[in-house]
């Protein structure tokens, strides 16, 4: 294993999320990956769960070892806070990729994960890790929760418009995900031949990641959002794209020249942001195979006044575990974009 | 060949409609397949384009033969109704699955085919075809347009709806779709290794089905319907799914059992229709593949009051052949069902 | 339920062979479904599991009903055995698709299988089903051995040649499966993510199913056959496509039209078969998607004077269901082609 | 645009290993890709006609600049060596990834090939760039003719057997391939819908890659090599694999341990190969995707007494660009892994 100066653990490396993160910090010039830990697969070499990680040396454990500066959960909700809560108390930094720090509310939480949250005074401190929007928080954070991968299309497709009032409060957000988000727990509906040459709606009555977006569209706008969320899942392995849909607000609509100028907004609300990019035309997941960015693609319905918003992203990189890199270099200072510089991967 | 009493024409039997048409009607028991032609592939053995049809003894011809009742067309727009024309005059039925007899009004379709129509004078004579809300029509009809893939799933899903008034006509459509829907004429779009692993939008800035979804469902509605439609790609071969969004009408709204009520009404709407089943479960477009069947499953999201509907078809069978074959059937006396039983082939 | 006059069981219809034996008997003319059974979904109705079969009025049982004429079984091996000797003893004829009577040599048997033979005094009287090569013995037959996917592709490919003497038994075969052929059970190597985007070897050490193709190409072979069997998973759902590869024997070789001549020795040899097709071009698995055709190619390797035939098919439609149903037809005196007739379902 | 010391230029950036060689040298520390050209999209941003490269401000021009130090060639065979020529004549180094400099034989190449090398003269001091086994010379080479993506997994495959004499010349090459070694040029055999849940041979005939594969193996091997070797087209993008079968020389397959041994041979044959790996289990393409590695795994049938060695690698990296820039890096005095150390995109 190389040598850097951070010691970073990662809990539950056995996931996708978990093994994606190996993928981006193997060759991260300030990071030594020092332990990793999986449950079923304690014990055995890291190479041999996931061959493509081949060349390293290095076994999983059923624990953390000492003496780390940063660690990043991917375990399921409830376990993830469970093990990192002790994790902040010795004074070590988390990423947390589970859904337990996203919710500020404990009620709301306990509604949609059905357990009690293992100690909502952490709520609280956390910071929501959609880095672009919440910088200069997740640079001073101990504790990051990282987002979702539907909210982060969703949440980036939408901002800009909350934020400047281009649009009512209406919104609906159609997502098409890939299967990988699923994870790597068998299930009838992540078998191949069940998905395969399908698609599906998914979570009709209201998926997990529904409060997370209403929670923090909510945090940027004036009045408060209606949102319906729908998911949907397509036979490919790696992406999401989400297309957003809501009403103009009257004097948006009224301009001759919306579409153009709700472009600007766009392109100046993310002149900063490496990683999100305002596209000329509608963007496609490929676009975004193994790399961290996002691609934003707002368009005027004329017809109708209603602002359409297309968004696409990997959801095991910017969904996942690149956006919760970004977040760990914002919290140790090192370049937001070290380690994250690669291109898609196309065709 | 087998003898039927009907002998039928395939107009353009080498696009991927056409050949679907002969998978379909090769045993139907009233049917003879006496003519087929294709521009490109004249005078080829229609086993020689398509192995699947092997043991069907018939050249490809450029013209039809004489003598036909009825015949399809699956020409591109404009060439189609230049075709069927002459047929008609003949006194051959015609089903025409082309967009050329779809739209009521011959400005709408010059507008959106930028090409002005060769005779509008049938415009008005042509029943649309979707066959469960215009059988009678379609019955004594010699002019059918078969209506869109897409039109097809968006019309059904929301003509109960509308028809009870249950809704505004504040309506977004978000459509995914298979590739084959696109034809089989090369592209950069259809390329198999631009399409897989991969989704986007596409025609953003207006669909062509778009004004015929608009026609159809406002001659339901009291109010003009103010629809927002986006297609998708999703790499599969067949198969539509369309996730129809709508505010419900505010007595429905507030009505406790708003999603049972519903769903009666559905079931109620469809209760003769053999092709159309209300299912209990977000519908699957794999348990439509190779079948006649359109799948619909309303449900209402009662946190913003809006219903939901889902539904989800074979674009080249309910989207296409399918839908045409039925036409056929009524409008010459078979039983509406006659060679479309096939279940899907799952998985 | 339609009536016909034979009443038929499927044992284990939630598997994929299970339930599309329902979808090819459900228009049956002379077939009624009067049971079917499955262990962990009995009291569910058949159309709740599997929606695309939604509009049969039947439930799945823990136990077939009485009085049947003929039971499929498609059960896992050694379970199937034992549910069908009783069968077999009252009098029930049976296709068993399992691979328990497939195997003459009951120490073969346990030495692939890892369990003994639960009765080996049946493995004599059962025919092996691939009915072009056993027309007459699956006619008379009470207990017929479905063959297995591969071994279908494989021995049809093969049996002309070895029949005519034409190849050495030094044979090489390298089969590429579709994802169905492992079943509905789920596992880490049909989970769509790690099938996706995806080719592997498997079963390196040796398939279950090389000692059926070895027995069935011994029997008619003059010398012992000598066989390397690879088989592989691609990502798609359906189809086997197996390439056959063998030293021509020397006087063959040195025949200047020996592809031609072997070439019309295959059609001799199928001439009479409805569902085998001697192709002209290299086959295509998706010319055979849910219908009963193996497709055969056989063309000399000029450079190195091997013969090369390759053949694909349906996994589970001539691989298993479709099969079955041909073995029926004929053990119960219908057409052989009865229910069987539809085209494949392209593209 | 990064300034390196080497300035590169690429001829045909527009297809698949043109755009691939620009992700892979985009961060290469010693280059800089000065001048990318193509026919079709002259004039236009590279990130307009390649949206994934987005951030790249460099536009596609009919012609290379002046100045450059080495060029990369992907265009087709013939035009590539007329175009490379001149290039070398003025003292740039050339990696040719067309076929135009592989053969050593200028009739082999007319046969294959069906048109007259433009200057056999180069034949004899190209050097074939598998780097694995030509490092010396690729490293002396002003014009590396780099491999085929089939060859590559070929050669690399046999290589250790054949050098070693464990097999007999009597080899087949059954190879699966992603639809992405088929070019971004469209044609009906790259038509998604027609590719899609379908697998096929093509090239029955002879694939071009024969020649290559039987030359390099013939300078290796003590007796001639006869060679079978066949092309299946499956339905995924990227990946080939690489079933290899040869019978074992008599002395080897009287060894009882001849598997651990061959095994531990191969493993001591690229011990010193950071891009090929012995597996200890059958490879899958999926663990190469996007990243420069070769997996080989050798086993021995001993039922037959053949070799069988599986291979894989992604045919637009080791099969095309990555090689490429590996036999750059050699030719340049860099070291050879530069600028190709990630990991494969998993899942």
């Amino acid at each position: 294993m190389k040598a850097g100066n951070l010691k970073v653990g990662i809990i539950n490396v056995t996931g996708y999320a978990g093994c994606e993160l190996v993928r981006i910090l193997r060759h991260h010039p300030e990071v030594e990956i020092a332990s990793v830990t999986g449950r079923s697969a304690a014990g055995q070499p890291l190479g041999q769960v996931f061959p493509h990680l081949d060349n390293m040396e290095m076994d999983i454990t059923a624990d953390l070892c000492d003496e780390l500066d940063l660690v990043f959960s991917a375990l399921p909700h409830k376990a993830s806070a469970e093990a990192c809560i002790p994790l902040l108390e010795q004074g070590v930094k988390v990423v947390d990729i589970s859904a337990d720090f996203r919710l500020k509310q404990a009620d709301v939480y306990s509604q949609w994960y059905g357990v009690d949250h293992p100690d909502p005074t952490y709520l609280e401190e956390a910071v929501y890790g959609l880095t672009e929007l919440n910088r200069d928080a997740v640079a001073d954070a101990r504790l990051v929760a990282n987002p979702g991968c539907y909210p982060s299309s969703a949440i980036l497709a939408l901002a800009p418009a909350i934020r400047h009032g281009l649009i009512s409060g209406d919104i609906i957000v159609d997502s098409k995900s890939g299967v990988s988000g699923a994870g790597r727990t068998l299930s009838m509906t992540t078998h191949f031949s069940e998905v395969n040459e399908n698609v599906m709606a998914y979570s009709v009555n209201g998926h997990r990641h529904l409060p997370e977006i209403s929670q923090e569209l909510d945090t940027m706008s004036d009045s408060p959002v209606n949102l319906t969320f729908l998911t949907h899942l397509i036979p490919m392995t790696r992406g999401i794209l989400s297309s957003c849909y809501a009403p103009l607000n009257p004097d948006v609509a009224q301009d001759p020249d919306a579409s153009e100028r709700i472009r600007q907004l766009y392109l100046d609300f993310y002149a900063d942001d490496a990683f999100v990019q305002v596209t000329n035309a509608p963007p496609q997941t490929k676009q975004t195979l193994g790399n961290n960015h996002c691609l934003v693609y707002p368009v005027v319905d004329s017809r109708t006044n209603r602002l359409i918003v297309i968004s696409c992203l990997d959801n095991l990189v910017k969904g996942a575990a690149g956006q919760a890199v970004q977040n760990m270099n914002l919290m140790c200072g090192f370049p937001e974009e070290m380690s994250l510089e690669a291109l898609a991967v196309y065709p």
